[in-house]
């Protein structure tokens, strides 16, 4: 099954909802305007639609593989890995001082999706790669950063997050991995890593394993790990290839899902300890790791979105050519392509609506991103940057458990021939099932979004969220359609239903910390799914209006349709999980623990 | 991760949901009262755990192959199905005259369940049976009977469903299979079956194939369809085996999940025409297909509580043995279980309270069926009978769906250990993604629910569960605890929340079939959340009264908290639902088909 880009809807996000062209008028990013967007736009779609998609199905049937300490991956993919490093797509988002472009993550976000859409399992490569740039970028050395960054950002090189061990998965204070200083500065490496995506394979010169340890007499806890750079070979000052540091892969895991991707045990220092360099300063590493981490949760939310545009593109066009039974209201005299009954739709407007609507949410969160870093007023900054820190868990909880529904409603338009591995349905239903998990699982999410992002100032970040979803409420009343009724309805009741919760959640995180956080996910749904109804209602307005000048309506009618169906049938959960959250607290935690 | 199987609730609901001791009362079912249940579940828990249980990983790895015709199945399948057929457990509910044991369904559903928890794949090949059964005992003449009843109903042989065909799924009027007359009375068949279940095994003497087909002549579409028995191994006159049937199985698919249990593709007449004997009439085999189809409903709904079951058992054993992170309400000084963090609960407690949730309403659908064949009041067995016709949808549709919901739960209470097919928690979330899909997917389910059962009485049927419902309401205004007020608050919402939307159906299904059936499977779901949570609420009015009279404590307080839990998250769910069905229709069937 092919893929193509949705480049219409990306485009008219990028335009409309995130402001391309305001972007473009920050200091740095002046030839990062539309044109910039379509045209880099349409060359990965190019790239991504023709190389790496094609090798998606392979990768699920022949996955990476493992002997003796080497990884082999998917036949296709080193090739595949040289071109996408050699037509600079690893250095998208990165500065042009190491060799990057550049270009505001609301572009990059953009390319992210497209490459994930295009192959999951592949594109993870080049998402750790991103965090590890970003980690040095921002606490290497002059020296770790003249070493390492420009060898990453070309694709030469790899990198990785190295973070979980057996007893040290979501609590990382349980970190055992220790290192130890050597007189000439470097550290020594000792410890088990599991849980590390392509922390071994064969489509580069060198890996670079951004690693977290303990230094000996190191604080107990979070507040005693450090962040160590240990490269699979060793470098020399120079910047050339040494000889094999001491870190190896001792297995591969067998998962349900994103095969073609490595996902590795890495053993250090079995052999006298491996060799790595401090980044930054000693019992800092999670701070660092944190910088890895936020950029990497974001685009795992963008996976989310990729692939449920994937499954969505493949039941679509089943369900336009499946043929079976009668349309139920007679429109047709002889069976006719499944699309036409009315669940069929049904489903497939639910995964449409979920699709566009998080890829909304996240394409105006990156928007954020780049005011919070690019705009002259200090105070857009600040206000840019709470708004994309209150987004990062939505993008990334919301939008993955979203895929979940999306790509199951996926296999399930297929009927019977969803369950049968051929025919591809079900390659996005597994694959999909990691992402709610890694770089910190929908609790992790929610748990930041509780403390840190609502009760910590009060639920003031998220109340400025709803006032400025109740300014498109206004906007909404303005309008005399249908669709603009409809859709006002909905997103006034559940913005009512996020601020109930708000309150609820800053008025018990520390009185009563159990009923907070039992409402947690919950609360990260219902914020998730009013996010990008919100987004999608704005959408509308655009869409409205540019209907009417004629602009490209069967685009726009399509748009008002979807965000229509958003409102009145995902928008519509909102109160339900206010109720749940606020007057259900207690039953959640009311059982015993024996009892269960 | 073994199974154990949940006798306290099953008998539990046996006792006081379904009135087990009710229905020994009537003719037929003397011996089957609650001591006979627990002895019979004891037994089967017994077998079950023992010997098919162990048998499930095996079945995932190891799975059934082909090979030139000849299908082997997983090792240790074929001697587990001789002990479970020398156990007597095939003809549990079947008639004692044909060599059945004679019990009530309420019962047989129970043993289903144990049954399926333990091995889903291995527990399709008597669930096909029983439904091969039920269709020869209704249509079969009696030398049809004779032949074949006691073979089956002792589990020497089995039987199949044959009914899709490449182009004819949900749509069964494109049935192409053709039956040739002949001057002996028997049929020539020939035609290509797919996805049959079984269709081809090594695990008894001979297979029984139901079969749809056309007879030369007959009225188009389901009108013209007959049903033929079609044995792989021919049958003389005498019961004896004789030569091989015209009925080859030429592949069988690779799947998403259920690995064990063989789906074949069945060429029928390849070789001069398969043998067939008729069932019944001419053009009358549809009816007596849905006679097996509904037993199969009924027994894959019942699937979907087992499934969900066992993976709740996963969950929470490795809930209660991970340590990671401090609860975050200060009660303790170090890393806990993960089961004491408010998220891993909430988690839990959806999938215990939607198990146990489905569980009571398909058992007290079990009594309903029992009721409706054997009490002695004709009047009596007609609305058990409308009830449980009004059920099985609700039971199919709904426990299925649940499923997904529960093992993709289970999936995240591992965290990245459930991503790792070893683990075995992804094994559930495959294997229950057959379960909406088969035996009628989720829309055909609620088309029956729109249609048959709510749309064809004017909502009466539905409107007298409705009635019901009060009445347990009327029951919990009665009592003055606070989880009794709770359920009744949310108890009360769903029910109106359903009356709106049966009579949006009733009156729409006519003049705006696309409105009507656009709201259909959240109707169906909508519908399956109210009855179970109804039968949940009266689980806890009979805890309550249990608990005051000292009896099983623990078990009581748990029900409570189940029943509460559920209320005020689960059935939370039903008024948004009533909103998109009712409210937000046209939405669904807005956008062109083109558009998609």
């Amino acid at each position: 099954m092919s893929y193509k880009a949705p480049l219409n809807d990306m485009l008219f996000d990028i335009r409309h909802l995130a402001g391309i062209d305001e972007i473009a008028k920050m200091p740095g990013f002046e030839e990062a305007g539309f044109d910039t967007a379509q045209a880099v736009l349409e060359e990965c779609a190019k790239f991504n639609e023709g190389v790496v998609a094609p090798l998606n199905v392979e990768g699920d049937r022949n996955p990476s593989s493992w002997k003796d300490g080497v990884v082999t991956t998917t036949p296709g993919f080193k090739q595949a890995f040289k071109q996408y490093a050699e037509g600079g797509w690893q250095g998208l988002q990165h500065p042009v001082e190491v060799g990057g472009q550049g270009l505001p993550k609301t572009i990059g976000a953009a390319c992210g999706e497209i490459l994930n859409a295009a192959n999951l399992s592949f594109a993870l490569c080049p998402l750790l790669t991103d965090g590890a740039i970003e980690a040095l970028l921002t606490a290497g050395s002059d020296e770790l950063k003249a070493t390492y960054l420009e060898k990453l950002v070309s694709g030469q090189w790899t990198g990785t997050m190295n973070l979980t061990e057996p007893q040290a998965g979501s609590d990382l204070g349980l970190v055992r991995t220790r290192a130890e200083p050597q007189p000439d500065g470097t550290y020594k490496v000792f410890g088990t890593k599991i849980f590390i995506t392509y922390g071994e394979h064969d489509m580069a010169e060198n890996i670079v394993h951004l690693t977290l340890a303990r230094v000996a007499g190191a604080p107990e806890g979070v507040k005693g790990i450090s962040l160590f750079v240990v490269p699979k070979f060793k470098v020399g000052k120079d910047g050339r290839i040494g000889e094999r540091n001491d870190v190896q892969c001792v297995s591969i895991e067998h998962k349900l899902g994103i095969k073609a991707s490595p996902t590795a045990v890495l053993q250090f220092g079995d052999h006298g300890g491996a060799e790595g360099v401090l980044v930054g300063q000693e019992n800092r590493g999670l701070e660092y790791m944190f910088i890895m981490m936020n950029a990497a949760r974001y685009a795992v939310g963008v996976q989310g979105i990729a692939v449920a545009d994937r499954a969505y593109q493949h039941a679509v066009a089943y369900a336009k050519d499946r043929v079976q039974s009668r349309p139920v209201d007679g429109s047709m005299s002889a069976s006719a392509p499944i699309i036409h009954h009315p669940d069929v739709k049904r489903m497939l407007m639910t995964m449409r609506a979920l699709t566009e609507g998080c890829r909304a949410m996240a394409t105006v969160a990156a928007a954020a991103y780049d005011a919070a870093h690019h705009h002259p007023d200090a105070e857009v900054r600040k206000q840019n940057q709470s708004f994309y820190e209150f987004m990062v868990p939505l993008v990334k909880g919301y939008s993955t458990e979203m895929s979940l529904e999306v790509t199951s409603l996926g296999v399930q338009v297929h009927g019977g021939m969803g369950f049968i591995e051929e025919t591809g349905a079900a390659q996005y239903y597994r694959d999909a099932r990691i992402l709610p998990i890694y770089e910190g699982t929908t609790a992790i999410q929610a748990n930041d979004l509780v403390g840190r992002k609502t009760a910590r100032d009060g639920g003031q970040a998220a109340k400025a969220v709803a006032k400025q979803i109740e300014t498109t409420e206004q906007e909404l009343a303005g309008r005399d359609s249908a669709a603009a009724r409809a859709v006002l309805k909905r997103l006034t009741a559940a913005r009512q239903a996020f601020v109930d919760v708000v309150e609820f959640i800053a008025s018990n995180s520390k009185t009563s910390p159990n009923a907070a956080f039992a409402g947690s996910v919950p609360y990260l749904m219902l914020a998730g799914n009013l996010v990008a109804g919100w987004q999608l209602a704005r959408s509308l307005l655009v869409a409205e209006d540019l209907a009417s000048r004629g602009e490209d309506k069967p685009f726009m009618q399509a748009k008002i349709a979807t965000a229509q169906f958003y409102a009145e049938h995902i928008l519509a959960r909102a109160p339900g999980l206010r109720d749940a959250i606020v007057e259900g607290a207690d039953s959640v935690t009311a059982m015993a623990v024996d009892a269960f």
